[in-house]
């Protein structure tokens, strides 16, 4: 039966609620999606692994604690409510002291290591 | 002036002050760009038109107040933390009563009023 506009809208997402919900650090679960692109919440804590994406632009939004994201030109701070977006094809190395809860924006697709591979290479595509 | 790709690192934005920045409601600025989407803030109160974009999902975060989006099934309330995706093609109305501080997420180009035009559509494209 096709989908109808009348259904009972959907309902909004709590970021940091989804993010707390995640049972382990450096596993992004998806929890919506504009046209070809996801919105990924994950919780994070010490450092991750260098490197890059190619194909694609990538957007974090800070929802709890602070993140650090180490640039070839140096690293910056983002804290909560503030948006940074790491350019296509920029080698970059997210971290954090303590937890840090992030969203993340990419299109559908992009692996979390980027063309790095590797075991921190987290399943895609999983939801909360 | 948008930063350029070449100029690293950037600085993070903080997007609630970058909201407050704006000098009147219910005109979206850009803030930051990933591919070809937009992040734009904007500060609105009272009620927009019912418009849709069809060519397009829309992604609404609230940053502060509480924004009431009208759809044809009834309405959402969105908080400051939450987020809300309109589908292409659904008919929908924001609406805050008192102000509410919002992020919207959206392809380069498109307009606030999406194919009803008027009065209420504002200037593509600002930057902030």
């Amino acid at each position: 039966m096709p989908a109808s506009k009348q259904q009972a809208p959907a309902q909004p997402v709590n970021l940091k609620a989804k993010a707390s919900m995640i049972d382990q650090q450096w596993s992004p679960r998806v929890v919506a999606e504009m046209n070809d692109y996801q919105f990924k919440v994950v919780r994070i804590e010490g450092e991750f692994i260098w490197h890059s994406h190619p194909e694609t632009d990538e957007a974090f939004l800070v929802l709890e604690g602070t993140l650090r994201i180490d640039l070839p030109a140096g690293c910056v701070w983002v804290q909560p409510g503030e948006l940074f977006v790491v350019p296509q094809g920029v080698e970059h190395r997210t971290a954090a002291q303590g937890e840090a809860k992030l969203m993340m924006i990419e299109p559908r697709g992009v692996l979390n290591t980027g063309h790095e591979g590797g075991e921190r290479t987290a399943q895609n595509d999983l939801w909360i």
